[in-house]
């Protein structure tokens, strides 16, 4: 079936991490840039990233790993394995968050390949492959983009030396803040990976809406911006009939409602979101004269992306001749779907049936370091549940026993990828 | 019929007043806070205003008015009747324009206030009622809240010791300033007038449109202002399915939809607009969580606004559910529906039947000083054409023979309420 030895059913079966230890290096992380409201503000390349980063290459070596760094100062902590040819099972995720972040998001991924580890040394279970933790740089992109930038330097989808130039507002370089935290590695960039899982916790509130403990994450939605800008003529309220008006925000309210309806018209997996609206002149009696707004369209397949966005330009074509303005469509980001590893996934799932634990098929609608990796190596996500589904706060949350439950699943499908010697 | 005398119809008939005068007048006070396309910054109680003021008190008393600055700066500048005791007929409007305003709106009532008393001094034509021009203080309310401050004062809308102790942005109250620029009169407030007339720029599009010189104005529509707040939930726009979200844009922009709805239910008369709307957070990948937006409905009766009111909490309730948010109606402004008097209303248009100029009836949907006046006076007003509708803005534009044919309109219907002597 792998190419790899399956686990040994006898000696795995009863195979578990060590969830009190997973949450507490989960704390003793979130302590550094901790926020009064209990989350946590720790942006890349500053101080606290650095700070953050030394805890978990301190963790890293405790626990027996070799650590390198690359050039974009990914952080990799590297458990030989008995084949030193063949490439590293890797679990990983990001450290740097949100300007108000959470204590979970990323971290989670990174603490939960560490768990995975120390839960292997623990035990004396040697592998075939080498395992590794990978550390991404700046997947947040809050103060440099790209976002996932590390993760996309890695797979090719960014130029290094172009990234490094990349400023931050006060005109700081990626490359001279590396240089300054003492993360500009030297490790060759892109090294080969047999195996890619990250877990996650969901962002989302699917889980908790089903009461299931494991998403197993099958890909990501494609994503599909536009920049709209509907022109119609400035009025007075009161002098100007309805009839002669041409109303920008009238025009502007009914592709909501559209890009809503298509939303929804490409079920399940469609997704349809305005998120930003500026109105001009923004002013209590005058008819609006432009309105610009974001569309922000997701669909698991690039054919439902295409139709979405067949819809949406027949939408504003329209609702243009119905409401007398004029409607212009820039299309501003396209992310292609992401289906990931049929093994990788299929491990995931093996692994969380075998474990009972209750879960459901997902695809993320979120972009995460995984889709990047996806593109150069088979890789699989594992989703947790978090509370209400909020990230992106600081009141992000998730429970201990769900976080375990996702190491579990993660430790077991990282062995039967890496196969145990 | 009235209870003045009728204009003599041998001795009036071919009474026009002088156009290019009119309009001599009107590009000599557009020089004083001329700004570089072709509008006008003079705003309420600034220097410029005094030498605005100063530019058409000159003018006045050239003309042989008495003036007279009544405690909230209104300017009064009077021509004698026969009868000294009857009250005065008045035509009026404002000098104060927009920061961004053209030459025409509220100039054109004054000056043309002033080219019919000119006009009688040529012809040597006595009045029997006194015939006055009002040039009442800050109308725009651009700077010194609230709008249409002078006539309201006037009609005992606001009390004067509250209006005066209004302060602006940087902390200057109204009276200081009035001192300041020598207009805090000592005339009594609030002095009998026999009828007012206001001639106004449309500021709309319906004389335009309707290819009409004159409007005759039967009223003003009633206003009825609401702040609107839509409380859904913040949500990543990947990660969040449709039906799980709550969507605070989707609740308002059907609401926007609504509000235009009924605004067409209510025709002719009604309108509804929203010129307001604040996302937050306003963010190309995020559920918005609060949109908060205004609502402005304007309808000639008092049913009519009650009627729209009804339909707008029936349709936030109704949207509430459906998108399963929470909206909170508060409601801002309310000004009662003008009716303009019937025999000031029928001067002017007897006056317009005579001259043979293209007319329609037309209710105004914005305030003028002449609503406030009619509180406490017989009133009534004449429009003439805008280019395109357009008003507070540079740009603003009108054709001398209309404003020509306006202020001949208004000439005959001071005199026929004034009487010939």
């Amino acid at each position: 079936m792998n190419d790899t030895t399956t686990p040994d059913a006898g000696r795995l079966a009863d195979l578990r991490i060590d969830g009190d230890r997973l949450w507490r290096s989960l704390m003793d992380l979130a302590a550094i840039g901790a926020t009064p409201l209990g989350g946590v503000r720790r942006i890349a390349l500053t101080d606290l990233d650095r700070q953050g980063r030394d805890q978990v290459v301190a963790w890293f070596r405790a626990a027996g790993l070799e650590v390198r760094v690359d050039p974009i100062g990914n952080i990799f902590g590297r458990r030989a394995g008995r084949d030193a040819g063949r490439p590293p099972v890797v679990a990983g995720s990001h450290i740097d968050t949100q300007p108000s972040g959470g204590k979970f998001d990323g971290n989670y991924g990174v603490l939960a390949g560490l768990e995975v580890v120390r839960t292997l040394n623990d035990r004396g279970i040697a592998t075939v492959a080498p395992v590794e933790v990978a550390v991404w740089t700046n997947e947040e992109g809050t103060r440099f983009t790209p976002v996932m930038m590390g993760s996309g330097v890695f797979a090719g989808v960014h130029r290094l030396d172009e990234v490094l130039a990349r400023t931050d507002l006060e005109g700081r370089a990626v490359g001279d803040e590396l240089q300054r935290i003492g993360y500009a590695g030297t490790a060759p960039l892109g090294h080969p990976v047999g195996a890619y899982f990250e877990a996650h916790i969901e962002q989302g509130p699917v889980l908790e809406d089903s009461r299931c403990t494991i998403g197993i994450v099958t890909g990501a939605l494609g994503q599909r911006w536009y920049d709209v800008t509907v022109t119609g003529m400035n009025a007075h309220a009161g002098p100007t009939p309805m009839r002669l008006r041409k109303d920008a925000l009238l025009a502007a309210s009914r592709l909501v409602g559209e890009v809503n309806r298509i939303a929804l018209e490409f079920a399940p997996d469609g997704r349809g979101t305005v998120g930003f609206m500026q109105v001009s002149p923004n002013s209590r009696n005058v008819v609006p004269g432009e309105v610009r707004f974001s569309v922000d369209f997701r669909h698991a397949t690039d054919d439902g992306l295409a139709g979405m966005d067949r819809a949406l330009r027949a939408a504003c074509e329209r609702v243009a001749r119905e409401v007398n303005v004029a409607v212009a469509v820039a299309e501003a980001v396209y992310f292609p779907p992401c289906h990931f590893d049929a093994a990788c996934v299929g491990a995931v799932r093996e692994s969380t049936r075998a474990l009972g634990f209750t879960h459901l098929d997902i695809v993320s609608g979120a972009g995460h370091d995984a889709v990047y990796v996806a593109r150069v190596a088979p890789a699989a996500m594992i989703f947790v549940p978090c509370k209400d589904g909020i990230s992106h706060n600081e009141i992000e949350d998730a429970l201990p026993a769900d976080l375990a439950a996702g190491c579990d699943v993660l430790a077991r499908a990282m062995l039967a990828r890496a196969g145990v010697a």
